[in-house]
């Protein structure tokens, strides 16, 4: 009972300390275990069944979009990594190199990917040759590495599962569109899907990918007000293509080079997951993406027929698509409830003895626990609902908690008041100079985490330096 | 259109060259491309939507039998490699190493999984406690990297791609019986969907995996008569516990070592796929493997409603759950039946001008070719039915194949002779001794493939040494 025991003690209170109640919640509700080598974690089963969910959703988006996968080998030979100048500037410093291989020290070193835009790009230039081969929409999802110094579980670890998207087409401004197409997918996926409301934008030229001419972002506030940039989608214009020699030839036979796209999202949105919708008593999963959604809570399970009830109804909110199991374990019913809220389950069904006798069931909602008797020929109609119900209220509260923490800064005393005092966002205009991006950076830790779209100035002024403005910037302090 | 018109070259016939057909099918049917690094391929859409629907089917399979996915790191510190001795003997000589890591030299190497025994174990000794706690049965997807000297597509690449489920429990009977049950879901698995019939049974000490007290094999066999091992599954007893200190408290309070198994099947099986079914107009893929299953090809397009009516057609295939597509390209209709025939693509439904006012398509199976006219408002049925009499027919020529290529060999001159000038298997006794299967593989090149389950012996003395015999085996050349 050892372990059981540590999984429904109390974790940090969030409010006390935000950053060992996420540990806390990493580790008992089973989602990662830390291994042998210094930053690398172990997706366990509560976490990789979160990540399969994930891929599964996603997928099916991406496909929807014409998008088709396929597997790159996860070896970056040197001379490939340095084609693109800016590119190799960005990855080499945090690369891991394979020097050894069958017993014999290698001609040349390969790095263990830690993005794949230069294996992409020798793909696409063996394999485009007219506008008929374009666009090309390639994605893959896999594992990358790259040499972190300070490590927390899904936020920053040295390897870690995504999806990275590369794409090919004959216009700049397909690209473009390719871009922003991909950026809303990934917005409405964590709006529709994760609950989680977020802000879209373009990132400043020192926050960009290296490489990339636009870097676009979707930015997320967590419970403590800090952000989590929760995925990318970047336009690469030709540069890529002329680097590597990426040309087709156009309907007049003339020779061109194509314009690129990528675009990710990662295991890091995961802590998203944990932080924007966590509390007390552990993880809370909206029901879209929670690999369990409703755990039936059998009560004096020892009894004739409780058993086979619990089982029963089990089955019957199967049928109706619902991913759904019984807690039979001979733990007491205080201490299944514990767990449950601990692994972040979003709906508990309780049956019992005289709910049988009454012909009814409680459903217990995780995210407030509120409470409902339900007739038991309406268990499956009050539990969709209850999970409906739950799904919207998760995605009101969070975007309450954006809303209500972003604040507007007109000068820098302001500025670095709201900063750091308050939790959240600050919106201030900006003069587009990277001196000011860096002083803010230096002065208040936070950094800007994108112009977003549509926003209008507040006023004239740069909010640090006073010089004409040119962008509206959201910043704030980040993961 | 010099991609396309390379596609539906004629390939090199596989009666002339086996080889160099197997190697025009994989380049031409699009399923690989080769990468800059030496043995690493690429898998194109065309070869990852097979290995997508292979994980799919599997995956399925795996967790009705209780298995749960997890996600490893890729690295395996030196030290953990060597923990057990049989293992790190069998692939220590074949890993990659990184040695260098974010700028530094690291204090310790750090191979690439060449498979994640020790990992999992690792894991396993620290989340195992009690009985209460066992079994565990884990799996992983994911790709592991061996240095090999020689290489082929999907048949022997230094990074392939795999699952490696990996289990611990607390008798050696549960973990003889998982054994079992595993290698029984690989059988179904190739033999329900891939059509391909395969033999069960054990191998011998010499073939067995690095570490493993019992190896289990399906073993197939590929068009030309040669072997391929198709999926493995492994019984270590308690070595790997030992060699770990995985311990757990049986229900006496008593420590235990924990019983493993690990089993695993790779892209390698599409290496089977192709081998199996393909012929001389290219890829054969049985209809449940099949990412397309079935391509609308519209007749003389240009005419008003054709395309209109292969798209209804398309949607009306689609709603019945066949994964269906439309040519709709510029190319002639015999340009596009050789593609879709190169493809593998199971089954093509004609529909042009007259069909429509006949009321009628044309439909065409890719295995045998046969045309069949249907009514138009009995297609889907038709089609359904086409696609399950080729899944069956493909399944029964694959077996009947086999069936004619086992021959039995009493001595050892008609052992030689029948595996020198007979493509295909030989069945013959042995002694149980190591010294008579090196013998035969030095004199003949083939190795013992498998002790099939439940076969008796032919006679009473080993084929090679005459010594009294213990086992029947059977034995062949292999990829």
């Amino acid at each position: 009972m050892a372990e059981k025991k540590k999984l429904v003690e109390a974790i940090t209170s969030m409010e006390e300390d935000f950053a060992q109640w996420y540990t806390d919640v990493v580790v008992k509700a089973e989602l990662v275990a830390y291994s042998k080598v210094k930053g690398c974690t172990i997706l366990k089963p509560a976490g990789y069944a979160i990540w399969e969910n994930i891929m599964h959703e996603l997928d099916a988006r991406f496909k929807a979009t014409g998008v088709e996968n396929v597997a790159m080998p996860m070896f970056i030979p040197e001379s490939l990594l340095q084609k693109e100048k800016d590119h190799v500037a960005g990855f080499a410093p945090e690369v891991a190199w394979v020097t050894q291989g069958g017993g014999e020290t290698l001609p040349e070193r390969l790095c263990i990917r830690p993005t794949s835009e230069t294996l992409f790009c020798e793909l696409y230039k063996d394999i485009v040759e007219s506008y008929r081969d374009l666009p090309k929409c390639y994605n893959q999802w896999c594992s990358v590495v790259r040499w972190e110094k300070t490590t927390r579980p899904f936020l920053r670890t040295t390897e870690f599962w995504w999806q990275e998207g590369h794409t090919v087409h004959a216009t700049a401004q397909e690209a473009e569109e390719r871009t922003i197409q991909m950026l809303n997918v990934y917005a409405d996926f964590c709006e529709e899907v994760l609950a989680i409301p977020v802000i879209k934008g373009r990132k400043t030229d020192k926050e960009k990918f290296a490489g990339a001419e636009q870097t676009y972002t979707i930015e997320a506030m967590m419970h403590d007000g800090k952000a989590l940039q929760s995925g990318t989608s970047h336009n690469f214009g030709d540069g890529f293509a002329k680097a590597f020699g990426i040309q087709f030839s156009d309907k007049e036979n003339a020779l061109r080079y194509v314009h690129q796209t990528s675009w990710g999202m990662s295991t890091r949105i995961i802590g998203a997951l944990i932080m924007v919708h966590g509390d007390d008593s552990g993880l809370v999963l909206p029901p879209r993406i929670a690999p369990i959604q409703v755990m039936v809570m059998p009560i004096a399970q020892h009894k004739e027929g409780v058993l086979e009830k619990a089982g029963a109804l089990k089955d019957e909110l199967a049928a109706a698509g619902i991913r759904v199991k019984v807690d039979d374990s001979d733990k007491n019913p205080g201490w299944k409830y514990s767990e449950q809220e601990m692994r972040g389950i979003p709906l508990r069904v309780e049956i019992g003895p005289k709910d049988i006798e009454a012909g009814q069931a409680v459903i217990v909602r995780r995210d407030n626990r509120e409470k409902q008797m339900v007739p038991l020929n309406q268990l499956t109609e009050a539990v969709l609902a209850a999970l409906e119900a739950e799904q919207k209220a998760l995605y009101e509260k969070a975007k309450a908690h954006l809303e209500s923490h972003i604040y507007e800064a007109r000068d820098y005393e302001a500025f670095k008041k709201t900063i750091g005092e308050k939790p959240g966002f600050v919106k201030a205009d900006w003069c587009g100079d990277q001196a000011c991006e860096l002083k803010i950076k230096e002065d208040t830790t936070a950094t800007s985490r994108c112009m977003p779209f549509g926003a209008k100035l507040l006023g004239e002024q740069c909010v640090c330096c006073g010089r004409p403005a040119q962008k509206l910037v959201i910043w704030g302090k980040a993961y």
